[in-house]
């Protein structure tokens, strides 16, 4: 791994251990990451023209393609224990879903992935794949530097735990505000939706919603979009109310 | 697990641990199962029209989804260690390679796998697919009984070991026993595939070659057909005479 350090050590934007890039993928990831170069080639773009000693492009393309396969096998696998019903068939067309190019941008730019990027062209050329591209490179140098069950626990904390949601994934529930504001009309229960920024210590910008029902805070949820913010605090009072919700 | 002892116990063709089904499968996998009904599961034939306790089909069709994945990503693995010079399209296309069907299908065949098939249609209606299905299936059952590192060891084992030939796939060498056979007219060197029948213990046909030089014997190899024995056989004499046949 020597030429990784050579390549390395003379950028200033990328610490060393035990610096910022270190203190934040750490938070980030949960986990302490043993080594760090495998998570700075995949911040790297290729346009950083980036070689190591052999001559071999060092950029995130390649953490890509492993990250990918990565992410396949541990949704495969979480879909395998949690839907025991379904087949061949249904298992492979959720597993599209989630991993769709969609899904993977929106969970790169909720991580802010974008942030760390080495590359010598400006952030508005990248085009709106770079997210999901830097959320498979960033899989990939899990793989690299834990192995495949941390891939798992990562990938279960970002993307099984806030986004996988089999009914609304099977189209059963296509909005769980819809659903709370139709109980709330059916029921007479006045309802509201309090929203404020709330950027936090990350820079970027965050929606914090408070979710009242009958004069009651019932739910509180915080999200990079005010739409996915009351999405969530709906699903999150849904849930707290399904048994009245459902027995209605 | 209950329900899975309920459907097998009453089936003699499937003993129970210590039996001759347990024998078999630690002797292929060259590791101890943990769980059985993992690996019945995958010799279960949707034909047999067995389900659980629940009503749901029990057969390998959910396993091969698993095992698909599985395959996938521990090949992706392999080829980012191995091949640090290829890039991302170059990873994708050697990994279909590695699990095509056609490459799927003669796995299974040459483990033999379906000699533990249950299932009420005979043999010959299976269809050629049946090989490489039950062979996605295995490996998904080896995901669910010992974890990821044992599916990594077993394709090691079973898969690149003896067929990922970087070169091969790549289109670089087509055959072995054709750069031998040329080396040896050019060097007038006399040469000798000598074949016969071996069928060990394992009651499947197989087939072994002497490969004769100049007088010496320089490689043996064992396999399924004959030609895939010859092919073996030319590969070890060109890598045990690389530098020789290099240099001229």
């Amino acid at each position: 791994m020597g030429f990784f350090k050579k390549i390395f050590t003379k950028n200033p934007r990328l610490p060393q251990e035990g610096g910022i890039f270190f203190e934040e993928i750490n938070k980030m990831l949960g986990f302490v990451p043993l080594n760090l170069d495998h998570y700075r080639r995949a911040f790297t773009h290729r346009s950083s023209n980036k070689v190591d000693e052999n001559g071999h492009p060092v950029n995130y393309e390649r953490l890509e393609f492993l990250g990918d396969a990565m992410l396949g096998s541990v949704i495969a696998a979480h879909l395998f224990k949690e839907v025991p019903t379904g087949d061949e068939g249904y298992l492979t067309k959720m597993r599209s879903k989630i991993v769709s190019r969609e899904h993977l941008n929106e969970l790169g730019r909720d991580l802010n992935l974008i942030k760390w990027v080495e590359s010598k062209v400006s952030a508005q050329h990248f085009g709106e794949n770079i997210h999901g591209n830097l959320f498979e490179a960033l899989v990939g140098a899990i793989y690299l530097d834990r192995g495949f069950e941390y891939c798992e626990k990562f990938i279960q904390k970002k993307v099984v735990q806030p986004y996988v949601d089999i009914a609304k994934l099977e189209g059963k529930v296509i909005s769980y505000k819809s659903l709370v504001i139709e109980w709330c009309q059916k029921e007479k229960k006045p309802f509201n939706y309090e929203v404020y920024e709330d950027n936090g210590k990350e820079g970027q910008k965050h929606f914090a919603i408070k979710l009242t029902i009958g004069g009651r805070v019932v739910s509180r949820a915080r999200a990079t979009s005010k739409k996915k913010a009351e999405e969530k605090a709906s699903q999150r009072a849904f849930f707290a109310f399904q048994e009245k919700i459902n027995k209605k």
